[in-house]
């Protein structure tokens, strides 16, 4: 299999925590496919196409990444796609235990086909997450600078700010 | 009191980690309590008599093993029952604070009476929870080797497979 | 800024956890705000009133302490209120994570001017939480000891005991 | 194999954390061995003789509970007294994850005949360790409470306080 | 007792994570001591001499804060300096175990005296550490950006570059 | 720079947790560089050049994998050699921790240019360290199945079993 890394996640929405795992795989592999999953279990704030349109837009000047949504396991997706590397950016110790969890479970329902490498996140995103990101700016806390300057925006609108 | 242990769970369903346990507490004490937690806080997938009737299906070459439902609190149960050993299987350190502040808080309620001890899962199983094998079978994944031949029929009758 | 020290919290309801904190922060700066969040994620079991009512009783003796509700950001609210230091008490590992990123994302909200203090949880009080108290009164389990006796008296006339 | 309950360590000295679990294991189990780690890779302050005589002594109202030094593997030593489980208490996360690797060790090395259980420390002693102790006792802190009276005076007299 | 917090280590050396707490401390606290440990356990690089006054020109433009050495139990120097608080900085899971079972020890030998407050180290030092730094140093990497540049001209001196 | 993964460590000796990592990193990447650090802080058991040779031993089935001993910073190793990816099997979270900070710690200083990602170790080798299973060979235990053959029997004359 080639040297093509997917990058899944929900993404609800992009923030510069992601964009920094997103440009570090890029800077490494042949090929990057961030994957957005269609349906989390909690409702999304905005819906897969506008997820993906957002990271299309932030991603624009990375020649090698591709952005798609999917749904079902990711490791069809993943088969599919030809993708033998799953690349995911980790933050705390409670994201590890979860994650680590994932990638066995992962590993083992493909037969050993398809692999998970962990990146820790930039230190200076290590306190982001889509989740938190969302909170703030439902309050009206400014976002700028936690995520790309659409993203921003949008979340603007969505959220109201008066 | 005498040496009965007891293994409390939701069991939506029973994974090849749980059984694990329930073997090896099995084969260590005198006679081993499995306890269906009726009603847990999220909607089950099996409801409660489907569960206990899996466990007494694969427990049932383990003379020494008895499988019930019980609500209520699990100290009042164990009173009940004569059982002074909560018997706990522990995969990750997030697994381990949740359940240390149970065991402090069940040794406390009932005025030490009531003591949990806690068996390291088998690494072999330390990757399976029954919130990701569901997940799993949602999907069409493979779940034989990480849940009975029995569990994994009526998941796939249950989640359909088609 | 003087040392005003504000410990937000739901409090739903408050536990002789929170009050070890709140008494020790109140001997150690000038004037203590106690924060209610009026409106957490979850419904709370009791509305934001009687949560303030509660705490204003059990700490009618230490005089630097007040108590009040609040809602939107909490760094907006430290603003208004003239408090550049929020303090919080810490159990388990996993509360740490979640706080330390919420005390740096706060810390970056503000510009650098609202800081988190933590404060290790007496070892008496580490297993208690407002959610655990709530699961073992509704089963009628003694919480007394582990909350104010006012508390335990609310707990009982809310969820029944009969 | 019968149901005797071994409790290792190397108690340089003994502490209430240690005494509370080995008094909780004699509660539960028909039969405790104490078994005293003769030569841990760090140079101990009280020799193996004294190490038993001081545990021998704060046992003394426990009359399950033997206490012997031993050398060489845990795993052999513990067959060939006869002893299928070992007791270890937990503290600290960090604890934690060094015992569980013992522990899947020790399952592995014996095919699986001996077993580790763990239970949770009382929390009045989790911030106590032997080393912390000995620090405390060194420059003179008073560390009854922490220690059971005997082993304070043997600390006293070996760490000089004047 | 007066608003002093005392910010304990071994500062062997001083870095720019050090810095940050040393530097938020004075902010918050009317007066603030940095106490540097003596004789720590392992041999350090510079004599206490030296890391006390490469302390005191780092923080040369922070008036209320004063740099000493000492040797002894901390809780009683911190009673000696009339400092009821100790502020230290936290990075990782890891430290805050060590560092909460230190706090809780410490507040127990000082009869409740002595109280820790634990501060949050600025996400870009999460990863420097002395020892680290001195790794790097040792082996030629480049540690400007990573200390104040009067430790890195030292670190040079007495590792050798050349 | 191309698709070459550096495998660091001190493989004192390799153990099959290892082995796999090496492995699972050679099927993913062109050519993977085990790098074995010449004079860690700790004595080692074995010189630098019997570990190498185990490892080439070990190795000589997988054509992509070269083994080399290297001394000095890790990023310069990995410069020299053109390899912009170190790849580290990761078991327990306190692995997490001090190996996060490394990863972090050596971006750095390699001005962004040297990159690591983390593999979860198959949970087959979970509980093994080299540490671990030298002291168990020290004692006499067995050891197969936890480190390649010919290491087995290189640990049984080295540490002696008679």
């Amino acid at each position: 299999m080639g040297p093509t890394a997917l990058c899944p996640g929900t993404f609800d929405p992009v923030t510069n925590g992601h964009l920094d795992i997103i440009g570090r795989a890029s800077g490494r592999f042949d090929r990057v496919i961030v994957a957005v999953l269609e349906n989390p279990a909690k409702e999304p704030l905005f819906p897969a196409e506008e997820r993906v349109a957002m990271l299309k837009a932030v991603c624009a000047d990375l020649p090698n990444v591709e952005v798609e949504a999917f749904s079902g396991l990711l490791v069809d997706y993943a088969r599919r796609r030809g993708a033998a590397l799953i690349v995911k950016g980790l933050r705390a110790v409670s994201d590890y235990e979860y994650e680590i969890q994932m990638a066995q479970m992962n590993r083992r329902i493909s037969g050993g086909e398809v692999e998970t490498v962990f990146i820790p996140t930039d230190p200076a995103w290590s306190y982001i997450s889509s989740s938190l990101v969302k909170e703030v700016a439902r309050f009206g806390g400014d976002v700028s600078g936690l995520v790309p300057p659409v993203v921003a925006e949008r979340l603007a609108e969505r959220l109201g700010a008066g």
